[in-house]
């Protein structure tokens, strides 16, 4: 009876291995080269701790485990709570600022489709312990730097960045503010729906003069400067401002109705998306200086985002941009004859250095040569009874070329 | 509120995270040495593939999933079950033979205790395709320079070795068939076991002649074949010899009693031990060549080990040969006075090439040069605006030694 696997999971087969680790290594030198370090934390937590941030509808969403004790444990939806979870057990005795990193699976029970899948991979990073712009900015330069390093640049994404207390003070003076976090939510969602369907929908909400704030939603950094702004505006913009200062203009594109839904995030907000509006956000993050308290912390500002490696690999690929699978051997040796032994010493002698790959079926010598072909040997080594002692030949498959060579000059 | 992560799990901070990395790049640069690709499965498995191979007892060590749909999903407690599925998804288009790793984290419900945790990662190793002593060669040789790439030497572990077929045979002659398969698991404690309380247990089986028998659990290799054998046990026999002399006498031992537990091997077994005797078993793997037909596949003669990491973890910490931490900054960034631009210019130039810091929250110049040794900053580069503009100071935390040079130069 053959098996399947489970709904909305990925196999990586060896090339899409190597391809991921590529990627991966990319990030991860990318935040190490910013002072991140990496950790890592259980796939499974306590449910209780799930829902702190999430709150407790997201248990619908989540793996959770069939109890064995009397604590309910889940697989983890995203990386930020077990981070904050490590961080607090520890946040008296570590120099902040903290820059930490992971970049490991997750799980969420969610409808699979293009770029999301029930478990995921994604680099998570987080900054704890400065309320600065410079931190803010920090990030999103690494968040940057990491869709850089792999190729891509502002013609293929853009960082949409916006700050909540910008966002909170301008709906305040056009709707009560029972209403704003419902507002909110909805203008979350005005790029994903077509001008005329948000429209609709925004005359649902009892907005203060409508046309006014429909303009504004559209508005710069520069427009929103000019108009009269309530005291949380003010600071929300100021901060702003700082930060975008810090960051290469060519990469950012301020946009008021970025919010990242939950109420969770306390000033920038920022999402990255690909330019061309094929695929989902690729990443997101922005600034939660109540989280730390949340997980039993003492307050400490943070900071972070993440990107998700199903969405990063479809732009990738989209752009012809994903690293090219290098999982050839560097050697096949094959055994003419008698040479077995003088085959078997080489062997072990070049696989100090060398991937190095050889007959263990007992197969033909034109098999072993077609095998190696087929694996993609970079270059076969005959190792024949007839050579002399400390030589063999070496041949290209690829141009057919062949030299003889001494075993020490390989 | 604190949280607590779940009984038997591990999070990895910087300082053990860095070093996990290194010994799992040993151990993947090993494996790639040798012509073995990586792949990776899901966490989950369905329940009813992971029972195939471990048996239906295996469900109450398994962590399982809350239902969601129809499926019964666990957690994997091993990666060969997922390895195997893959396999047999391709076994047709696939060039044998098939030389798959994988080197992630499995879960399994179990007491913990030095050197188990109910989330452990483990190397395992499979190779598809070969019937041959080479193959049984191929992945002991593996797993022996695993432990050689880390440091360690055969006065640190030692490969039992032995071979089903033989151990079979040989019981064959002693005890009725129906007993056999009790006593082999028996057997396979008795290096766990004092002498006095295996020989006590042994009489409980109906041995003939018990006196030669114990006389043959301690026998060598060459003792045992001048003994008269069955059919089964000279195949045994004769296999591990061809397979011994593939591999460097030091490291290996043979060893009748060692049978790896389940009726799943079918030829070689190995276990590998500390040999000072003060942990788990460190490796252990053999030849199960039904285990592709279990997998809904056809008949293939398969072959492969696991190495975890809790125990190996243990074994190099005993021996001194834990990789260092390497987890510090290239360059620390100090700015002094109004070189803002400067430094910043700077630390974006650098990280090009090197990972560098910089004070992100507003620390004054000695707070800077503080945290800059606490994180283990390399070199603190100081940045004034009454330098030239392109020349800063260069500082050695470490020697105190100080030097002027030009940024064009770092």
């Amino acid at each position: 009876m053959k098996f399947q696997k489970p709904k909305g999971t990925v196999d990586f087969y060896p090339e899409d291995m190597d391809i991921r680790n590529q990627v991966f290594d990319s990030l991860r030198n990318t935040a190490i080269k910013y002072g991140f370090q990496e950790v890592e934390s259980p796939a499974m937590e306590t449910l209780k701790m799930l829902e702190v941030k999430a709150g407790a509808e997201i248990k619908k969403q989540l793996f959770s485990l069939e109890k064995k004790g009397d604590e309910a444990y889940s697989l983890r939806a995203e990386l930020t709570p077990s981070i904050a979870r490590m961080f607090v057990e520890r946040q008296k005795e570590l120099s902040k600022p903290v820059k930490w990193f992971g970049l490991s699976r997750m799980w969420r029970y969610e409808r699979p489709q293009a770029g999301r899948q029930r478990e995921f991979y994604q680099l998570s990073v987080e900054m704890f312990g400065s309320d600065k712009p410079e931190a803010d900015a920090e990030v999103i330069n690494l968040a940057i730097d990491c869709l850089k390093d792999l190729g891509l640049t502002n013609k293929d994404f853009v960082v949409r960045i916006n700050n909540r207390k910008l966002l909170e003070g301008v709906i305040g003076t056009f709707i009560n503010p029972k209403s704003a976090g419902k507002l909110i939510n909805y203008l979350d969602k005005k790029d994903k729906m077509s001008k005329k369907d948000f429209e609709a929908g925004l005359k649902t909400f009892k907005i203060k003069d409508l046309s006014k704030f429909k303009k504004i939603l559209d508005a710069s950094l520069k427009e929103i400067a000019k108009l009269k702004l309530n005291e949380q505006a003010k600071q929300g913009l100021e901060n702003l401002n700082a930060i975008t200062k810090l960051i290469d203009k060519k990469y950012i594109k301020f946009n008021l109705t970025t919010a990242r839904g939950l109420a969770y995030y306390t000033g920038t907000v920022f999402e990255v998306f690909d330019k061309k509006g094929k695929f989902r956000s690729i990443a997101g993050g922005g600034r939660y200086d109540d989280m730390v308290k949340l997980f039993g912390g003492e307050q400490c500002p943070t900071t972070g985002f993440a990107i998700g490696y199903a969405t990063l690999a479809l732009l990738l690929k989209d752009r012809n941009k994903l690293p090219k699978p290098n999982q050839c051997v560097d050697y096949y040796v094959v055994i003419v004859g008698g040479a077995k032994e003088k085959a078997l010493n080489l062997v072990s002698k070049l696989r100090k250095k060398y991937s190095v790959d050889y007959d263990i079926t007992g197969k033909s010598i034109s098999k072993q040569i077609s095998y190696a072909d087929k694996i993609n040997a970079k270059e076969v080594i005959i190792v024949g009874s007839k050579d002399k002692a400390n030589q063999v030949t070496v041949k290209n498959l690829k141009t057919g070329k062949e030299r003889k060579i001494l075993t020490s000059k390989l």
